[in-house]
């Protein structure tokens, strides 16, 4: 729980320190309202049981429900983050990081602006994150759906195909190119010559030299849609350029992103590091997704009304299983408490002493504890220190009753000190302030 | 938003300074364990439909799933805060601050300890939580569940009807003793004269003296539930008066608390002022509530072994109403989000360069925003810093650029110095932790 928090600090942090304020929608939403946003994952979404009243589901992401607000309250723009639960009816593979309860951390930004401006902001905003958890190297594979739905056109796909196909696609990351093949081709019976066309592409990536390749590209550059898409990618890559992130990024033909509501960018960044042991291979998926949907927004509004928005999501139960197994390796130790302060005697009948004391400390604001007991031994009472991590002891027992002075113990170098009474508390803020 | 984190940052800061770990647990119990755990109230619990897999239902509230989660890992020990949501089949009635969502504060102390210490240790942070958020005078109601046991058994209370009438006398708060006395003999067939015998107590509240009174009871002395009870919590305000919040308790008969699964000390705290402008009175009912609960880890452990547990819940979402009341009472506005500087220009194509300076800033920790706009009007620039609160404002023109400075514009005063690019972030830093 620690190491979460440590995590999810690092993420809201950077959320506001972009702009955003915090938003909060309630667990469970209309069942009509889900139903038919997220594909052929739509099987995973857990339904309440009919009490009366509306019929209810947990949400499946915060993406659909911050649409939803959008429309309900009729607001045109808004930059939010939410960082809250979701619920999917996975069985529980609990080493690939993946959990039927999960929480999920979302930046989005809603509202018509000039292109790509706020769509760069998100990969910055990914960049920032990765970079300041720490997890070592990162790539960021973009794409565009435009640019992905002209290939197909261009390349012969049905367009009763394109979902279909876009979801194999997807599976490039755990699938190799002839599996991949196969399933479109067998399953979803799409002609061998044109799996084979898009299979020319879809195995490329690079960066702008890639994008002016496929500008040049005599069958794609009949797409009117692909070229909308280039276009704005090359303007990406040069608000990336001056954000200082661009060498993170890989424009990658393969991304595809299973969810039905993405109309334009989209992103998904991956860890390329194996762990420190350099042993295990920690192949995890993607920390962190997202992209523009242009159109979920007008799905709730009763007159179609579009507002764009462009968002991003960080796995962070995906990092937090990284960080985790990382500490097990490292045999890392995390406090689980931040008590500063153990108040403790050596001696019988001095509860009373010892309440008085640490009430004295709380109204201070100093953290501290105490063992619940009339009569503790010291021993155990050095031994919970030790054990929980804290630093300090304030001892009082006769012999410092009638000195009117408290003795402080450091726990780790074992030195005492005999304080005033009087001047303990502001004794204990000076050391604490200063460690 | 912002004020709910606040009022959360005021209680979770108390939690860790009494040395709690922060626990967190699935939204989802299974059916049965939450079954025949909360009386009369077991009906408004959300289950979720039948889609293969175990019955699963929504949880009540966090104390049944820390009990849960204690006896499944065999834990005998632990002093957990936790910060959740939880659900109520109620209809929303907004003005008193109950939904159907909402989120729970909680602190337990689970463990075998000598008698009333972490008891007392619950009311001291409550009292810390609500002194600390300002609310103005507040009243701890305290009382036993042995006491009233005890009570009721002496008044000729038949053994079978304790919960019924418990339910009942919980109701005083909102209805007068006569129409608790009519309820309690109608609807719950008590005899007439030991309804008023009843009555005789609960209409009774004090400190210690009527501890001692009590003890003196003729009636009420013979009962060996009740003396443990009165010795108990003679023994809680000795250690109330050394923590120096004694003044704030009232013991009360009347206070009963409806949930199951009490079995030792109960409290409630109320607030105790109408709203600032005298005009509204707010009675939003408790804003804090708890105790002692012996009996139900056992429940869940299939050997029936015991963790004895004390806790304290936290009403966030009352307090929250009250707090969102009096801010509408006196018009006081709260900034949204806590962008520090805005990035702007007063001409047309710097979009580049105010991209390579935002990145600066937010590469430095500093909270920025800009529009994304091509080439917005200064003036909306402007207003968009006074609309959301921003104080400093980041200026870069054309006259800017030859000079190799920047503006740096107060918002308020309106004055603007110039300063060398190269020492920005420097003067920026300086200048946000000055203020």
């Amino acid at each position: 729980m620690v190491v979460r928090e440590k995590i999810l600090d690092t993420v809201i942090s950077c959320f506001k320190r972009h702009g955003a304020k915090r938003l909060d929608t309630p667990a469970f939403e209309l069942k009509e309202m889900l139903t038919e946003k997220y594909g052929e994952d739509s099987m995973l979404i857990y339904d309440l049981k009919d009490q009366g009243g509306e019929l209810l589901s947990l949400r499946y992401d915060l993406t659909v429900p911050f649409a939803r607000y959008l429309a309900m309250n009729k607001l045109k723009k808004m930059k939010r983050y939410h960082v809250g639960k979701v619920w999917r009816r996975e069985s529980p593979t609990i080493v690939q990081g993946r959990y039927r309860e999960f929480c999920q951390c979302d930046f989005d930004i809603a509202g018509q602006f000039d292109p790509m401006i706020p769509d760069a902001e998100c990969l910055k905003i990914i960049c920032e994150i990765l970079s300041g958890l720490q997890l070592g190297h990162f790539l960021i594979k973009v794409n565009d759906r435009r640019i992905i739905d002209g290939m197909f056109a261009a390349c012969g796909v049905p367009e009763n195909k394109f979902r279909a196909i876009c979801s194999s696609i997807d599976k490039l990351d755990k699938m190799s190119w002839n599996d991949v093949r196969y399933e479109m081709v067998t399953k979803k019976s799409l002609a061998p010559e044109v799996a084979d066309r898009i299979g020319e592409y879809i195995q490329r990536c690079g960066g702008v030299s890639l994008i002016e390749q496929l500008l040049q590209d005599p069958r794609l550059s009949q797409n009117k849609q692909i070229l909308e898409g280039l276009e704005d990618m090359k303007l990406l890559f040069e608000y990336l350029t001056l954000f200082g992130i661009a060498d993170k990024m890989s424009f990658d033909l393969s991304l595809a992103r299973g969810l039905d509501y993405y109309t334009g960018v989209i992103y998904e960044a991956v860890l390329q590091t194996p762990s420190q042991t350099g042993e295990e291979s920690l192949s995890m998926g993607s920390v962190a997704a997202g992209g523009r949907y242009d159109g979920l927004v007008g799905m709730f509004n009763p007159k179609g009304q579009k507002v764009p928005c462009v968002g991003l999501s960080i796995g962070v139960e995906r990092i937090f299983s990284i960080v985790e197994q990382r500490m097990k390796v490292s045999d890392e130790k995390v406090r689980t408490t931040e008590t500063q302060v153990f108040v403790a005697t050596p001696q019988k009948n001095f509860l009373q002493e010892r309440l008085k004391l640490i009430a004295e400390l709380w109204n201070a604001g100093i953290k501290a504890e105490m063992l619940y007991k009339n009569n503790p031994k010291l021993l155990s009472q050095l031994h919970y220190c030790e054990n929980t991590g804290i630093q300090l002891m304030v001892i009082i027992g006769e012999q410092e009753m009638k000195g009117g002075v408290i003795k402080l113990r450091s726990v780790a170098s074992r030195e005492e000190v005999a304080i005033k009474r009087e001047h303990l508390v502001a004794e204990i803020q000076k050391r604490l302030s200063d460690s």
